[in-house]
């Protein structure tokens, strides 16, 4: 068995060549918090001896975002810092590699209002919106990796000592990203290459909508003529670089048609959103848009997120994982969304992403609109797949194709 | 006796009101070492409930500044990201308060090659020039306070076991900074008030220069004609809010004539220089530049320091400390330069401060230069004072004053 440090070292190496793919001569934006200073650390080391001239790392830490919702004064809260944005934007606009180092504590803005979060939220993502349009247009090589703190493996592990949740936390994290047999490089070509075949399926059949069918769901999802079905890696525009942007990943997506959306969805899972948690949530729609919603428990913080903007009511992203994904197969509920969305069928609400449209990166956002791309300044993943879940994709004659049954691929 | 709870809580009071004298509406920019978590979170909070509306945390690694003087490519040493300097450059330029958490390890630095580490602090001084610029200049209110890290600690109290050393380095610091009696507002209305009593002292005398003289030193430094002395506090140009630049402060300090600078001065203690060490050190001076320096230990890095420019062979300060002070009544040695300084009469290599000239921040600096300001991009203190040291203020018309004696005010 593989000790913690070497595999905490293979975790920063597969962060580098598989995830940004990191080239001699490329800086290095590297983010993360300031929990996570030794794989920030590590990270640091293996880009200088891949060749990057400079890594910037910049540490965030939550606890001062909290701060800032509990103490700010209320007229304070709808700022964000362009000059942060100006940062940023100026190292990824120059095609630096951008590697984001996640893991948070999913209560961590519960003690806060809502409201006032929310505002935080919008805030920062509308100045933030020139960074992000980079992001999903993948201009630059980026990727998310994510690390154990303590508050997130107490939320995952409640029943067990702090330091024996960290440790299973860990063993998740190092299994679902293939760091613990040795070999991480060898073992993300060939899971690339499968990943590969199911989107290449999709592709061939060219669905004009997919069904899907599950207790409490029962929604009919257009897709733009246009739609193209994407997985595990994609290619940056600034260097051409392959690149993996989430690390795990175990999907297969594209675009839902922003106007073609109706019925109702069940989410499978609680949804961590900005430190907060909506569980046992549903949402309708009609000609695409949210027209009605409940959740148990966080239905103001489910409502403050669909106020975002328009499109944060309409659907950007569709993303199917078999059942018995590796990460499925923990049994874990990890409230956080690197995991959970690897562990089970999704859509988000927001933003589309311009690759899952044919040549969508070279072409005009105006057109990519027409043809059905959704526009908002957010992007938020919510999972509905289970072992209950039965997909029909819909030909263009009218013709149904069984996708999945049982939640498990039946192409 | 108080907790050191409220200690750190009162520091992180003492640094707003006193350090940066934040005003309502005012932002902050918060710089401090990821260690310093908890000290930055309590300064973040008391910000906002002061009416800060942004507090900007940016945390620092200084491990990751040593795997790039350690992993980086020789040829990319010379850079520092101009994105990071303006992003600083944008908040102070506004007014913002930029407080600076310190506090590193002495010997962080070491296993490094001085060469190296001499190359990537002379382009990061370069880049850096706009903003240290206005920190010269008192552009806005800006304060350092330190916080004991572990390495730290263990440098200063070596004998120690971590937590004991770590408990010591904080009583010194709670105490040098007055935060242990309660109050600290009040008592640092006080200990100003004393401090400005020696500053306009010499103010009245109008000294043509100082002649410096202990064991190993025997140094005459010239003052230009409209050098003043300041303590203390000063006045920012952007709002007019008195601020304290150090925290702790015992000196009263002024600038040496750049060119008028002749004798042999020998340091009293080490200096920790970028995480470098240089122990029993001499410099020897004729027109106002070192022409001759020894060192026991770090002369290499002693050498790369008196290279970074020509203002880093002349000096840019002149402060005096009675030997009495609080902080040399410790006894101990503090590796660091913002204690140290405050425990002994000292000189700094480098750039003056404009505010120890006559109206010096409304004037052309190429006035200044004339009168005998000194330019540079760094600006290093060194310590000389002891309890050995005698020193005598010349006039204008020879005669000469009894300004120290035996280390203590003779005035």
């Amino acid at each position: 068995m593989l000790s913690f440090d070497r595999k905490l070292d293979d975790l920063a190496t597969l962060a580098l060549r598989v995830g940004v793919n990191l080239q001699p001569g490329q800086r290095l934006l590297l983010l993360g918090p300031i929990e996570a200073a030794d794989l920030m650390r590590r990270v640091a080391t293996k880009a200088y001896d891949l060749g990057a001239p400079y890594v910037y790392a910049l540490y965030l830490d939550e606890q001062i975002s909290l701060i800032r919702a509990q103490h700010s004064a209320e007229d304070a809260l709808d700022e964000f810092p362009e000059a942060h944005r100006d940062l940023i934007h100026t190292m990824v606009e120059r095609g630096d590699a951008y590697l984001r180092i996640g893991g948070s504590d999913p209560d961590l803005m519960s003690p806060a209002d809502p409201q006032r979060v929310a505002t935080m939220v919008r805030s920062q993502r509308r100045v933030m919106r020139p960074v992000s349009d980079m992001v999903q247009r993948s201009h630059m090589p980026w990727s998310i990796v994510d690390y154990a703190v303590p508050a997130w493996a107490a939320k995952v592990f409640p029943e067990l000592p702090a330091e024996q949740a960290l440790e299973r936390l860990w063993d998740a994290i190092f299994a679902a990203c293939r760091v613990d047999a040795g070999d991480p490089i060898a073992a993300w070509e060939r899971h690339l290459e499968q990943l590969s075949h199911a989107s290449e399926a999709l592709n061939g059949h060219a669905f004009s909508a997919l069904h899907l069918r599950a207790p409490g769901t029962d929604l009919r999802v257009g897709l733009p003529e246009t739609h193209v079905w994407e997985s595990g890696g994609q290619h940056a525009a600034c260097n051409g670089a392959h690149f993996v942007a989430n690390l795990p990943t175990e999907e297969v997506f594209t675009a839902p048609h922003a106007q073609l959306v109706s019925g109702t969805v069940s989410a499978s899972k609680p949804l961590s959103y900005q430190g907060q948690l909506i569980e046992g949530f549903s949402l309708t729609f009609q000609d695409g848009a949210v027209v009605d919603f409940a959740a148990e428990r966080g239905e103001a913080v489910l409502k403050a997120l669909l106020e975002i903007d328009e499109g944060a009511r309409r659907l950007g992203e569709l993303a199917l994982v078999p059942h018995s994904s590796p990460i499925s197969q923990t049994g874990l509920l990890f409230f956080n969304t690197l995991f959970d969305e690897n562990a089970a069928c999704h859509l988000a609400l927001g933003r589309a992403y311009e690759t899952t449209f044919k040549d969508g990166t070279s072409r005009p956002l105006e057109e990519l609109i027409r043809e059905g791309f959704n526009q908002s300044l957010t992007h938020v993943d919510f999972m509905f797949g289970s072992a209950a879940l039965d997909i029909d994709g819909e030909k263009a004659s009218g013709a149904l194709v069984p996708v999945m049954r049982k939640g498990e691929w039946a192409l």
